[in-house]
């Protein structure tokens, strides 16, 4: 009989404000589903049961190019059948395609008895992201594969650290307009004053900190971004409102999802991350701008393995 | 009987190379001694047991004006007799002048039965660096006060958090040459490239998690400043020498203490600790630039309290 897995992939959340591209954090809520299949030939396929239209083709699907890179480095002629079910709306700033990829390999090798180490997997994944935004990127992809949340202290070599999972309330809201993980990379100025990036160091320290230490008081003061949410908030309408209305509401902080347009909010309790909702609802009904918003918490596991047959 | 207070005060290592303005650490040696007492009628006095020809008027003292700092909040009519007895060279790269300020505040507050908050013996003391470099930074202050390594993740307003105390030797070597704080802030870019600050605030981030977690390995490959010191490191003969051969002896990393001209070098073991010290001193025996060096662990206190009669 076959070897198969069905797998629930986490969306993740970027940056985390001031750690643009080296922080990330995975949630519990939304996340794709997966199913692989473990062949005994060689040769991958890719059926999608969704609305979105992605590829299905290997080497134009995020999955189907991680998968490649894992059979690379795999001695044996094997060959995996892919069937996903997306849920996290590619282009909504929530690891959409990170979900693809670094769900594929997890259940990759999670068919192969563990085979690949998680570093192993997210070299693999990040093969996703290149070709879905032209950047090899892990901020993604290594909470999805570790949980929780993560620091990549270095692209070239891999260098993963697992921060913890603070246990905190996390408001999602994600405003249906398309804004471009390539345009909102643009648009970023090449140079920042010295002066900015002290402060934003500072800020980074105290908030890796407060991850380590589950203080929550200095993970809310850390959450401050003098740098690229500046720049990167004038394209998600309501940004500012959003904001000063949740802290009002009681969040510890939070900002721009990845490259956005989603926004999201840390809160102490569930009751809070409510408020923070019944806000974001509030200000995207007012200015007329669809949208989906979600009361979660942070994913310590990463890609959670759902049956095995 | 006159209250009176017997004080070493800790040389300090600002910056830890790639937190510039925001880390500081404490060192066990070299220290500074300091004798207040308290005097029940108003009145600052200050004199100098050494040999580095200080400014002993108050107002040109660094201990001086942050005693007036301090004085200005607190509701009584007292004064200090100071007497100091500095061992930590002037413009070392080791906080020679933060000691002076910190020293006085700490003691200070001793003899007033800790009246005052740490955080505001850091805020009094930084009066001292504003009269010394003209500046008010707090990453020399902060460890002096608190111990350990300390996180100054704000100035205004201020915020200070202790990030404890990694099981680590640190050698010293001290060319007796002047690097002028001023010329060092001087010459550093404005501006510096996004791409270099993402990859400073990977490491910053690693550190600070490194130092938590008391993660040697993690320390080791943090220690990197694509930003400051390839700039400072010129006016520093013999530093790249240094790092690469303490490097190759077995030394995590390290780089220049503070702005110079002073290097520090972290290492796991005494033996690796003393092995870096005789690199050290082979590199300035060759050039021919007299020096001073130690071996010395991270002083975990700050200030030590010696005698109260």
């Amino acid at each position: 009989m076959m070897k198969k897995v069905k797998i629930k992939v986490p969306a993740t959340v970027a940056n985390l404000v001031c750690g643009f591209d080296i922080l990330g954090m995975a949630l519990n809520d939304p996340y794709d589903e997966m199913e692989l299949t473990l062949r005994d030939e060689p040769g991958i396929s890719i059926k999608h049961e969704d609305a979105f239209n992605l590829p299905e083709s290997v080497h134009e699907n995020v999955a189907g190019v991680a998968l490649l890179a894992l059979l690379e480095e795999y001695a044996k002629p094997i060959g995996f059948d892919v069937v996903v079910r997306k849920h996290i709306k590619p282009g909504s700033g929530l690891g959409s395609s990170a979900a693809g990829s670094a769900g594929a390999v997890v259940a990759a090798n999670h068919l192969l008895d563990n085979f690949f180490s998680k570093e192993d997997l997210v070299r693999f994944a990040m093969n996703g992201e290149k070709l879905a935004s032209g950047v090899k990127h892990a901020d993604n992809i290594a909470p999805s594969v570790y949980g929780g949340v993560t620091l990549i202290r270095s692209i070239f070599p891999l260098d993963i650290i697992s921060l913890g999972c603070p246990s905190l309330y996390v408001t999602i809201v994600h405003p249906q307009i398309e804004v471009k993980t390539s345009d909102a990379r643009q648009i970023l100025r090449k140079e920042v004053q010295l002066k900015d990036a002290i402060k934003q160091w500072g800020n980074i320290a105290g908030l890796v900190t407060g991850i380590v230490k589950n203080d929550h008081a200095l993970i809310g003061r850390s959450l401050e971004d003098v740098i690229i949410e500046p720049v990167r908030s004038i394209l998600i309408p309501g940004f500012d409102d959003v904001k000063q209305r949740s802290r009002n509401a009681g969040a510890l902080g939070g900002g721009i999802s990845g490259s956005g347009p989603s926004i999201f909010m840390l809160s102490e309790s569930e009751d809070i991350a409510h408020r923070v909702e019944r806000e974001m609802i509030h200000v995207f009904t007012n200015i007329g701008v669809d949208f989906k918003s979600c009361v979660t918490t942070i994913n310590d596991v990463g890609v959670r393995i759902i049956d095995n047959e």
